[in-house]
């Protein structure tokens, strides 16, 4: 899998476990809710600073959040 | 320490190890020269592509990249 879509996914995945919105986790990060959006469908490519911003925001740590992305971009599933 | 400086200490760190010049790692990773050295000096912000891309070309896992980051954020020193 491509690494934006990657990273949506997992964002997505991350932000449903801790059953907060897009609005919520925009809030929680000082993120726009439309930016939010552009991240979980794989439409941007986020810098370090946003990643550990919304890792602090979903309570997880940046090395799992990229653990899990390197699971998926490892996986044949599309 | 701050996110841009503690990848900038990892960064510069792993490509010792590897005892490549930042030339060498500019052109294992498809960037200039001088954006590694911004990046060595924490000048930048960069994106999860530039830092899969340098994991890439060290031959070293994203999420243990992030991991030594975290590391040097959590530790006192400057």
């Amino acid at each position: 899998m491509e690494l934006n879509r990657a990273f949506g996914v997992v964002l997505r995945e991350e932000r449903k476990k801790v059953a907060i919105s897009q609005e919520e986790l925009a809030y929680l990060s000082n993120l726009d809710r439309t930016y939010i959006s552009l991240l979980e469908r794989g439409k941007r490519n986020s810098t370090l600073k946003v990643l550990f911003g919304l890792c602090n925001a979903l309570n997880i740590s940046p090395n799992y959040f990229i653990k899990e992305m390197e699971k998926q971009i490892n996986s044949d599933q599309y």
